[in-house]
């Protein structure tokens, strides 16, 4: 029974604790995520991490000074500074991702499910747009270069990529979502089970064997 | 001076109004949307139909018993009932659409922006599933049946189609957004203007020349 | 020991298990209800069904092309696809409901605390309306036939009938609200336990004989 | 033209004004309701008083030192401070009400439909409760002494009464709402136009010629 | 293995309990908070209280009617009426306080990080007002009186104290949140640890041995 | 009169326009903000640029990667990415600063009213931090290094200063509100008109001569 008790201990916050922990009032309008019950308390109403086991490293994510990895099919690639890097951004919806570009790199077609983006370019040149919704489909875009700012509202095809054929390019995108989804390219001819052939040739009017050919393509490239 | 009057009079919401108009006591808890100014007053700081004018027709809309024209290259039709037809809709979050199918007809690849889904084939035999965000892409789907529900949630591409090839289907969705947008395989390849062919190419994994004979594809049916 | 480990293993997510689980990439973009912690994991600091055990019937629900019983005192019946029955709608915010009417048969006159919702008639004559808040209290309302479409503000007493006397009559009602509560008349006369008299009386103006004879009548439709 | 000039100068917001007006920085995070375009500018895309024209009486709102008038059939009255009195509450989402009651006197079964309550007495003793949803309806009630506050979550029907035969009573109640709607007893009984007497009588389980008596109370209350 | 059972027997939700338990229909639509996970159950994806454990005390609180203790360096007091006094305020965001002013008594300067709030003087004459944001920094304020009501937007720096020097003051604060976090003047020269005096000397542009003396007046009036 | 129809023109939105005006279809899913009713149409209930008006610099802003001035008292500076320099964040909830600072430069202590802060170090070593609520006032704090990434969750009093004596530093801050409030030390100090004296000296615990020198300071700066 003590096992027990031991085990559980952490699940229930006894503010007069008679175990001689830390004794100093608590906050509790932070709720860092955590995903261990171990070290979890009930605060508010959420389950939370113990306030006498947060550090300022909850708050502090570090190596957005080094590039991504580039060496893939696409010339790219992200570090992302989110709820599963920083523990303390939970309840804050905001998040931040840093973007590397080879030369000629780009960021697969993708959208955010829930999140407006704002993009900084630190260096290099690069082309940034987004098509608007049905019907209109309008592409709203323009090449950047370094210091230039740019919007992604939520929900829109994003259009990223270096235009340049020699330099490779950076860019910070701020997102106001803590955990944020994105669906690329990917979701459509890469996905776990495949969609049915037939749904995507009507759908993006290409021929049966072209939409073949591709799948065929990215689950080579998956493996 | 009398025309200025005149024309701004509905502009401003005079409660103990000298002009004769309807004495009885004004509802404030609906915010009816217009699209022109003259009919607007301000309600609780918002620009609202006057309430005055409101009528039991701006909560109404009729036809959801007729099937939406399916004669397109998709062999698929959508009738809506959002705050373009229904300007009571306005603050409240809610919208429906019914969807046609012709045998082997597809809702072309799209997802809404924002607002999840929940579909009821009310007739006929349809495919229906959506794709996980990345990296896990899962397609999670089933085939439906008259008087199936189905949950789509916010922003995942939807895989909508009559596996059947002799019968139409048709279906009723809900919609939690009053003015939903949607996003479809047309954003890509029919925008207006064209998405740059050499990040198309790199980001679908399809040749250059796949890609153009694709763009033409959808230029030619559109016009 | 090794119980209890057995027994909160699945509270803790562990992303690289050595137990052998299925190593797919797992989706955390979806946060389906349980009613169990045993089939929990923390995801993004919620509660939610461990994804790997996930299957596309958490998203589905059949019974909706059967009527409803409306063999009761008010003759109509509601069948439901919430939270309760689809654990997939969890965080999206929205349900459907079929709702059935025996000739005359007249849904008890109630109100959503939270959501709007938005009605379709699929067969019969409805009479559908709502009453604004005080003091103006207005009814807005119409009579509906077959492919209608009529909005209900969230939050006022709705009003919803059938007209007919001989055919019966059947409608679907989508609500922005995964878990939609209901307050009926019942819940002013049928409460538990009774809302004492003299409230009941002056509230309504009645007379005192009139509302005992109400709560002996709705106590005894109860047993 | 220079009328017009005049008329509308105030709609648009010149900051560097050449017109001779206040040159000191501007607040932009408030935005205090107008009823009147002419006093509007836009900030931050929405329609909001002039900055220039704020004064403190904008936040403030006199008279809670005054009992309400109780002569009516119910006993009680009510002093709001919403949006309607105090314009600096737009956007805020709070509001102050006083409730008096007669000895004996009752505010009518009511429910809001948005916004919690949380009570305070200031005097006197009153039964306060609510009864919870469809189908449990339980009544959660107590009755209050001076200085007990009790919490009416949001949309449930309220029970506030006087149970004291010779005392007046007094009640503070604090909305999380600027501008709350209310729902009573005259939406059923009171409303224009009436609800069908069939629909009621059936809801309710009261006997036609009650239904016909209680609406012909009403109505004659009214006038 | 039976102790397991019992110890988990709450966690679970079991609705046709076979134990013995209260066998009423359940409500739902409440989220009574819990500091124990001992006495949860899983509603609609949230930890609540289990229902047939809330009772109308967990709705109530009592003490408003009796001062707060003012025998402090400020001369104020403060009686809360927030989720840790009434778990029943879960989810409704909102609550209530009961401010005491000694003659001359201050509130030090503080703001709430999320919560307008509405007062009402009850009792004296109160200096109230806020400050608007940089950089306009306007400061609005006003002398009240008993019967006074003044609204604080949320987050800006709030000024309230007992302008007379022989009664003392009294005032009720609604706030919509239910679990406000205040800010005061503490937060800056008695934070733990301390904040680096070069920073406290150039921000507020004091001495460096002014900000010492008052730091090290804050730490002797802590201990 | 026609002076009239021209004036008002751009208010009504004309779909079908017979002017010769741009006939592609239009997009609704954007709101960018606008100064001048001039330039607005009713889109979806809510005042918004005309589409047909919409450039690609709606979304756009250029200037990060020159330095801010940091020539005054506290050796910093800001440059600002918010709705004011970008109007197409308008319903977005994002925007992006850069702040420079001199060696030894502070941001004068500060919190924003609405939005949490997640902060990068391009350059240089800033010590970063915030304190936590009352009564706990946690101090949190960090220094960072270039590359390094801290939040700054929602209404802290924020610490940002460069602690080196000989370099400069640079942040990108990114928040979750397209139109960030900041309150810093000069709402204290510096508001106009002042805060009452006794207030601030009891507030703050500084004797009454110090509150005078500082006050008189901080007006002095300003002109």
């Amino acid at each position: 029974m003590s096992t027990l008790i031991n085990f559980f201990f952490p699940l229930v916050f006894l503010i007069s604790s008679v175990f001689g922990v830390d004794q100093r009032p608590l906050f509790r309008d932070l709720c860092v995520a955590i995903n261990d019950l171990k070290d979890a308390v009930l605060v508010n109403g959420k389950l939370c991490k113990d306030p006498r086991l947060v550090t300022t490293n909850d708050f502090f994510f570090s190596g957005f000074d080094e590039p991504g990895n580039t060496s893939n099919t696409f010339g790219s690639g992200r570090t992302l500074a989110t709820i599963d890097q920083i523990p303390g951004l939970n309840g804050l919806g905001i998040s931040l991702v840093r973007i590397d570009f080879a030369p000629k790199g780009v960021l697969p077609m993708s959208y955010l499910r829930e999140g407006s983006q704002i993009l900084l370019v630190l260096d290099g040149t690069l082309y940034v747009g987004f098509v608007t919704s049905d019907p209109a489909n309008h592409l709203i875009s323009k090449v950047l270069h370094k210091g230039d700012v740019y919007v992604l509202p939520q929900g829109f095809p994003n259009i990223i990529y270096n235009v340049d054929h020699t330099c490779n390019a950076v860019a910070i995108v701020a997102i106001n979502n803590q955990s944020p989804d994105v669906l690329s390219s990917k979701a459509i001819f890469g996905s776990d089970p495949m969609i049915p052939i037939e749904f995507l040739t009507k759908s993006y009017k290409f021929e049966e064997k072209v939409i073949e050919a591709a799948l065929k393509k990215w689950k080579m490239d998956e493996s």
